[in-house]
C-alpha cells in the first residue's frame, strides 16, 4: 500500500502541499456509463427529449464541469486545464447504455484524474436530467479513471483496457 | 412513452418553463455505491488516508454539491432547497463497498432528484479523490434515485426498495 | 424623468429593497446580434470551426449564463428562474451576421430583464469565442430588451417590434 | 481563412489542446459602448442614480467578470490573470452614451481577448441595470476586441485604431 | 441552553430541513471593524491607495459576498435576499479604525444573519486587500450580529445596542 | 510609507499588473479567534450542536474558501494555490473561545495573505453558523495575517509571535 508523505499527524483533512512537485505535461482519461431503456437510448440518438438536444449539452455541461472540480472537491487543488474532450456515445445494440468518456490535459503540479472523473459524472448527470421525465429508473454507473499519463507516478492504464 | 406538453418543435435545448406548476413540499432520495478494497474502506472508515478524514469531507462536499446543481447540469431550475442528509457507510462485510445515499427537500415548482444525484456524486467523488492515491482503481456505481414524493406526478418508490 | 422611492440619499450604491413589491408572474425578452463574415456564418450555421459545433454551445452556454446573473451583476437580486428560452439564428442572407434572442420567465419580486440580457450577452461571447480563430474583428452589437411584462409598471415592447 | 490543426473529425464542441504552445505574456484591449440619453448618462456621472454610484459598480463588476470568463464560455481555458484596469466614460458631447474600456494581461498559452470582452459586457450590463429604472430603452452596442499583444500570431490593432 | 427538534442522533453535519418553517419578512444587521493606523484610514476614506478606490469597492465586495453566503457556509440554506444595504465608514477621530455594518433582508423560512455577515467579512476582506501594501498589520475585529428581526424567534438586539 | 508603482493616476480600482513580478513559492499564514461561551465551546469539541460536527464543517469550509477568494475579493489575482492546512482549536481553559489558523502556500506572482485571511474566515462564520441557534452574541474577533514568506518583500511575522 502506497504511503505518502504529506500527512497530518492529528488525521485532519487538508490539501496536501504539492509546491515540490515537478510541473509536467499530464492527462487522464475517465469513463462512465448511463444505463436506461433502448427507446430513451434512439431519442437521445435523435435529440427527440422533452428538453431537447442531449448529447451536445451533455458535452458541455462535461466541459464546463471539468473547469469546476476545485469548486466542487473540496481537497482538490486548482489546475490549470489545457484542453478536454469528451465522447457521449449511445449503443447502437439495443442494450440501452450510453457510453461516456472524458480526456482532461494540464501541465501542472497534479494530475487530472479528478477532472476528468468530474467531467464525465456532470455529462452523465446532465443527460439523466435529459431523460428523468421519460425514464425515472435510469442509472449512473462504471465510473472510472481508464488511464493517466505524466506526474512521478508515470503513466497507468487499467488492466483489461486497449 | 410519456410525451411532455413544453416540447419545442425545433428540438432545441431550453429550460422547461415552470411556472404553471404548483409549489408543493418534494423530496428525492437518490443512493450510489464507491467500489475499493476491503483495506481501503477500513482506512476511509478511520479516517486513516493522505488527505485525512474521509466520511465528513464527502458528506459535506455532498451537500455543498447539492446546492449547486443548477450551476452544474445546464436545463435544471434553480430551487430553494429546505433541507439535504447524506450518509456516507463504510460496509463493514469486506465487501471493499462505501455506500453514499442524500435526501433532498424542497418547497418549489420542480423535482429535487438531481440535487440528490448530485449530492450523492460529489460525495462520491470527493471519496474518490482522498483513496486515489492508495486505490488507482476504484469505481464510483449504481447511482440512481430510489425515492421521490411531491409534485403533481406524485410518489415513486424504486422497484425493490424497501 | 422616473425616481424611485429606495434612493439612498448619499448614492451609495446598495441592493435595493424589493420585499415589499408583489410576487407576480414575469418575463422579458432580449436580443443581440453578433456581426462577422458571411463566410464565417456559414461555418456558424454548419458547425465548421475549430472549436466545433458553434450554436448549441451558445444556447446552453446563454442559459447557464442567465441563472448567473445575480452573481455578475453586482446589485441584481437572486431570482427563482422558471424557464428560459434562446434563439440561435445565422443569418442566410449574406448579411454576415447571428441574430441571437432570449426569453427568460419567473414568477419573482423583480424583473427578469438583466436575465434575458446577460444571456443574450453570454451566448454572443461563446459564438465570439468559437469563431475569433476565423474572424479577430467581429462585433457583439445592438443588445437591447425587446419586451417585458408582468410587475407593477405592466407590459412594455420597444417601439417599433411587432 | 484560417485552419487550425486541432480540429475534431467529427465537428463536436471540445476545449482544444494548448499544452504545446508556450507560455509568453499576452494582452488584450476591448471596447463597448452604452448607449441611452443625454440625461441619464448625466446622472450616470453623477451617481445619482435609484442603485447609486455607477461608475465604480460597474468598473468593479467587469473586474470581477474578467475573473469569471471560463466559468461563462465554455470553451474558454482557465488563465492566470496578471493585470486588468477598466475605464468607464461617460460622454460630455451629449450624445447620451458611455464608453467602456478594458485591458486585460496574462502570462500563459492563450490570449485573453474573452477576458476583455467579458469584462465589457459584464461592466455594461451593470450600468444597464443601474439605469433601466430610468431608461427602459437603453443598449449596449459595439463590443469588440480592439487590439491584441504576444502568443505565436504577434501583435493585431483593429483597423482605424490609433 | 436551547435545543432543537431537528437534531440528527449520530451527530452528522447536515442541512436542517426549513420546510415546515413560516416564510416570513426577516432582517439581520451585522457589524465588524478594521484596525490599522489612522493615516491610513486617511488614505482609505480619499481613496489614496495603490488598488484605487476602496470604499466603494468594499461595498459592493460585501453585496455580492452576501448572495455567496450559500456557496461558502457549507450548511446555509439558499435564500432570496430581497434587499442588502453596507455602510463603510472611516473614523474621522484618529483611532485607526473603519466601521463596517451591512443590513440583509429576506423574505424565506431561515434568518438571514449570515448573509449579513458574510456581507461583513467579504466587505473587511475587501478593505484589507486594498492596505495590505501599505498596513501588514491590520486586523479584521468583532465581527457580530446586532440585530434580527422576523421568524418565531422575533426580533433580538445585542445587549448596549441603541 | 510605502508606495507602489503601479498606481493609477485618476484612483479608480484595478487589479494591479503583476506580470514582471517573479514567479517564487510563497507562504501566509492568518489567525482568528470565535468567542462564545466555555458550554458552547464544550458542544463544539463534541460535535453536540444542532447542525452537527462543527470542526470538521468548519476546517473543510475554510479550504474551500480559501479557493473562492479571487471570486470574493475583487481586486485579488487568481493563484494556483499549492496547499492549504486549517486548525480549528477550542480553548480547553473555560475562556469560551475556539482559536483558527489557516496556512495557504503558492507557486505563483503574488502572496497568499488574502487566500489565508478568507480561510479563517469562511471557517469562522461556519461555526458561527453551527453555534447560532444556542448563542446570538458570538463574535469573530482578531483575525490577522501572523506571517509571509516568500515575494520580494521577503519574510515576515507579527510582533510578538513566536
Amino acid at each position: 500500500m502506497s504511503d505518502l508523505s504529506h500527512y497530518r499527524d492529528d488525521g485532519a483533512a487538508h490539501m496536501v502541499d504539492v509546491s515540490a512537485k515537478d510541473v509536467t505535461k499530464r492527462r487522464a482519461t475517465a469513463r462512465g456509463v448511463l444505463r436506461t431503456r433502448a427507446d430513451v437510448v434512439d431519442r437521445i440518438a435523435s435529440g427527440d427529449l422533452p428538453k431537447g438536444e442531449a448529447i451536445a449539452t451533455a458535452r458541455i455541461a462535461g466541459i464546463m464541469g471539468a473547469k469546476r472540480t476545485p469548486d466542487l472537491v473540496p481537497l482538490c487543488h486548482p489546475l490549470p486545464i489545457s484542453g478536454v474532450e469528451i465522447d457521449v456515445t449511445p449503443a447502437d445494440d439495443g442494450s440501452g447504455t450510453v457510453e461516456i468518456t472524458a480526456t482532461v490535459r494540464t501541465t501542472g503540479r497534479t494530475g487530472v484524474e479528478m477532472e476528468a472523473l468530474t467531467a464525465v459524472t456532470v455529462a452523465g448527470l446532465t443527460l439523466y436530467d435529459m431523460i428523468k421525465a421519460v425514464d425515472k429508473a435510469a442509472v449512473l454507473t462504471d465510473i472510472e479513471v481508464v488511464a493517466k499519463s505524466g506526474g512521478k507516478s508515470g503513466d497507468w492504464t487499467r488492466e483489461g483496457q486497449a
